[in-house]
């Protein structure tokens, strides 16, 4: 058991999160670049929550001048943008994915595929890691590695 | 790998989520529940980020609505009101220990004890069981079981 007391970080991981997972955007615009395919502007401003467009290019921008997403061409289409996750953006699997977890577990209305969420607690690290793998895919086959 | 499509999930788990995690301030006032032995009005005040009292009381209450934490009389000095997680709140330890994590590989300014980063990546669930464990103990002690 970690000692707990007021002055255990000075630097603290939780306030620094907190900057960047803090918002319920930002969350919905991480789920959608790890479990929705979301790839262009559109993807976003689809997803179903009625995201303005300036709060979506907002985050979107922020986001990369964290180095959590990165923005590239298209390789299908040069004229298009596309957003794909950094690797410090895909560290953030496990985070989304234990938010996942509780309100599966807490919130009667939520819905999560009963294979994907038997998936997670047998194996959480390792589920996390394949689905980091598969984006990491995805962003080099966009030459966003 | 699970099957990634925009019709996944109708009610959908990160937005459910996104409502209660998705404040910098809830998720400092989780943090000083979990790890900081919070218990007071006053202890949440002090934590050092000069949260304002009326974001504070209405977090707290809010967070008090969802079933997060529960309000009791401090065994000590029935006077002064106490705090602590429920189960459901408890539930969000790997939520928050998923934070410090990525935050602790990400962020150079952060700082995490050693022993406390080294004994999570060793056993993730175990951790959080123990940190959970711990918690449920203070709240029985206090009657807010």
């Amino acid at each position: 058991m970690p000692k707990r007391g007021s002055d255990l970080w000075h630097g603290c991981p939780v306030r620094f999160g907190a900057t960047v997972l803090g918002d319920p955007w930002t969350l919905l615009i991480l789920r959608d670049l790890m479990f929705r395919d979301a790839r262009h502007y559109g993807d976003f401003a689809r997803a179903g929550e009625r995201i303005s467009t300036n709060i979506l290019a907002d985050r979107l921008q922020w986001l990369e001048g964290e180095g959590i997403l990165v923005k590239t061409r298209d390789p299908d289409w040069a004229v298009r943008v596309i957003y794909r996750l950094t690797e410090k953006g895909r560290g953030l699997v496990p985070v989304i994915l234990s938010i996942i977890d509780w309100s599966e577990a807490w919130d009667d209305k939520t819905e999560v595929p009963a294979d994907f969420i038997a998936a997670y607690r047998a194996d959480p690290a390792g589920f996390a890691a394949s689905i980091q793998e598969s984006l990491r895919q995805d962003a080099a086959r966009d030459g966003a590695a």
